[in-house]
């Protein structure tokens, strides 16, 4: 029978345990900080009707979303966003959905996309929104969950960039999809982009001279910090925002921005006869990581195995199994190598998995109640009473 | 404009707070069983190459799999078990991943089933999975970690039914896809299956008197654990088993297996010209939420939410929202309401979203430094300093 080459399709990825850890780490992080201020779990479906997503998300997301017919005739696609499906689940369960609705969700998103660096067809986001409220303190309290996230992720030099779609209105759709490339592309090449659409390109020095309105002013006041700056330019790519737009860009880390959102009071209106305002922020989160790993952010451990109980033979398998479980019920992660193999390659094998104890049970320690605790880093060892095992492990 | 009927596609869900807080809950369970072990996190894509996965589920995979063409003309399909996509990492990252690869994932797969009672297009499966074993530990080491899980959310009358695939080496498939089915739909059924494939219904007799072999008795010894049951009519519907298969009955819970799996040494082969041995098994995530709801497993609270601070007045807001941080810095989650609104409404949102305390600051609180503290079970209200507050809630 002829093999089946093993491989991904372009743009996906496997995430294979060290970097899955690292992706749980962040996960678990920011779940924290979202519930931390009320926001509750959501979870909707991979697929939808196409119907729901299409039509939102501007010619672009027409382009790159994934649409196919399933057995059953119906048009159906892949999440593309967060946000669009909330709108409809709002929209949905109007009846048993308490307003404000807080909800957090962390799921996988696809786009066709041209693959290059950070950019891929499947990724996650991490949202958090507020559908209900008007009041700025929703914008002001998204703002603060997001630079708190940051802060628990360990930054410490970030700006949140914000501005107000409702001070575009005036403006063409057409240049704001090109000024909205400005941190991208730089001036030069959104002037040009602009003249060649056959825009004045002064509507970029007029832009520049905005100023915040009175909403955005009451928002920065709420959170009253230095890092929340106004950004004129600031754009946003996304067809439905009506209000506040954010981004986030982390010092010392180019390759684009962390994060965005703003306020969107007329999508679930689309799929309701209710006009319900709502507010909302993404994290991305392949950039996050990134962001992570290059300022080095990452604490140097985050094994989630911390003990290797060794096979020292056949006849002693009952010792190291029992040990194991003995640790495993004071809290500890203990795995037990479970073939038979010479010393050094179970040693090598914590090594390579990084786990940083190993415990080592032969004749001489199974007569005596005894173990072998060898420290990986240090590589000190001593050998210990069992009952005092789990104790030397720190 | 239409409005869009928001609407989900036949046999996909949306999980609303309450639903995916419990959700989340018995995922953080399994998770934190899993790692004891030494299981590690691994995700694969959602998108597979379609010959990736083709052949390996049987006829009734073949017609369940979610397959199309992406825009590049690529033969695509949506993941239908975390086994295969495993076999296929192991394959292709051989040099980096070091054997014993003990792993564990949980995502969601999806199967053009046809819609019924407890069985979905859209659900999560919960794997742990060890390659690179042959011995009987390993086989014991996912029952072990099967039965602590089930103990863990709480569950204490179950059985493992464990059987041998090999014993029905001289079956023919035919016969055995009849099997299979034997708890679902009874034994007269079958026979009258077997009878019309024109099967001899004697090799039901047959395979009754059948006796584990040696290396099934070596696990089960090794486990010693009366709910650990040989039942030599268990077949299993999956093409790839060579050894052990396991499913997992709760007492009480009659809807079907809450899991299943064995030993499929031959899968990886297909991805490669190593062979490499492999055992593991899958908790099926919904039958296990059902049983744990009908056999009122679930902690009464499983809310996020801890207090809900009101809010009295635009003039208080500060105190309201001061207050609400100074209680999550306490590690206390609070969500503060943001909406001016009468403080009847607030309380009635507290009670429908069952948060358990509510704190009110109004002008004699803001005067005196203090907040009023109402539990929402009990009614009972106490007006306390604000710094004993955080001390006040359990």
């Amino acid at each position: 029978m002829n093999k089946i080459t093993p491989r991904t399709l372009k743009g996906f990825r496997d995430f294979l345990p060290k970097e899955a850890r690292k992706r749980q780490f962040v996960i678990d992080k920011l779940r924290s900080v979202f519930e931390s201020y009320g926001f509750e779990p959501l979870e909707t479906p991979a697929l939808e009707y196409a119907e729901i997503l299409e039509g939102k998300y501007g010619e672009e997301g027409e382009k790159l979303m994934y649409k196919f017919e399933d057995k059953g005739g119906r048009k159906v696609a892949l999440r593309y966003d967060q946000t669009v499906p909330l709108a409809r689940v709002i929209a949905q369960y109007s009846n048993s959905i308490p307003l404000p609705f807080k909800r957090y969700q962390i799921s996988n998103v696809w786009r066709g996309e041209n693959p290059q660096r950070g950019r891929f067809r499947e990724f996650l986001q991490c949202d958090i929104d507020i559908a209900g409220i008007s009041s700025s303190r929703s914008d002001a309290e998204i703002i603060q969950v997001a630079m708190e996230s940051l802060e628990r992720l360990g930054f410490k030099n970030f700006k949140i960039l914000v501005n107000d779609r409702s001070l575009f209105e005036k403006i063409p759709k057409d240049a704001l999809l090109s000024i909205d490339k400005l941190g991208k592309i730089g001036e030069k090449k959104v002037m040009a982009e602009l003249s060649q659409k056959g825009i004045d390109v002064k509507i970029l020095d007029k832009i520049k001279l905005n100023k915040p309105g009175e909403k955005l002013q009451k928002i920065i006041s709420l959170i009253k910090d230095k890092r929340v700056i106004f950004e004129p330019t600031l754009a946003r790519g996304l067809d439905y925002y009506t209000g506040l737009i954010i981004e986030v860009e982390v010092e010392g880390f180019d390759a684009g921005s962390v994060g965005g959102g703003g306020r969107y009071d007329n999508l679930i209106g689309l799929f309701s006869n209710q006009t319900i305002p709502a507010v909302g922020f993404s994290f991305g989160f392949d950039r996050l990581i990134e962001a992570i790993d290059e300022l080095n952010l990452f604490p140097a451990e985050v094994t989630t195995t911390k003990v290797l109980v060794t096979l020292f033979s056949k006849e002693l398998e009952k010792e190291s199994i029992q040990t194991a479980s003995m640790l495993r019920e004071k809290g500890i992660n203990t795995e037990v190598y479970l073939d038979e193999a010479k010393m050094d390659k179970q040693l090598k094998y914590a090594n390579q998995k990084g786990i940083p104890y190993v415990v080592i049970i032969g004749p001489d320690e199974a007569k005596s109640a005894s173990a072998t605790l060898k420290n990986m880093k240090t590589g000190e060892q001593n050998t210990l009473p069992l009952d005092q095992l789990s104790t030397s492990i720190t």
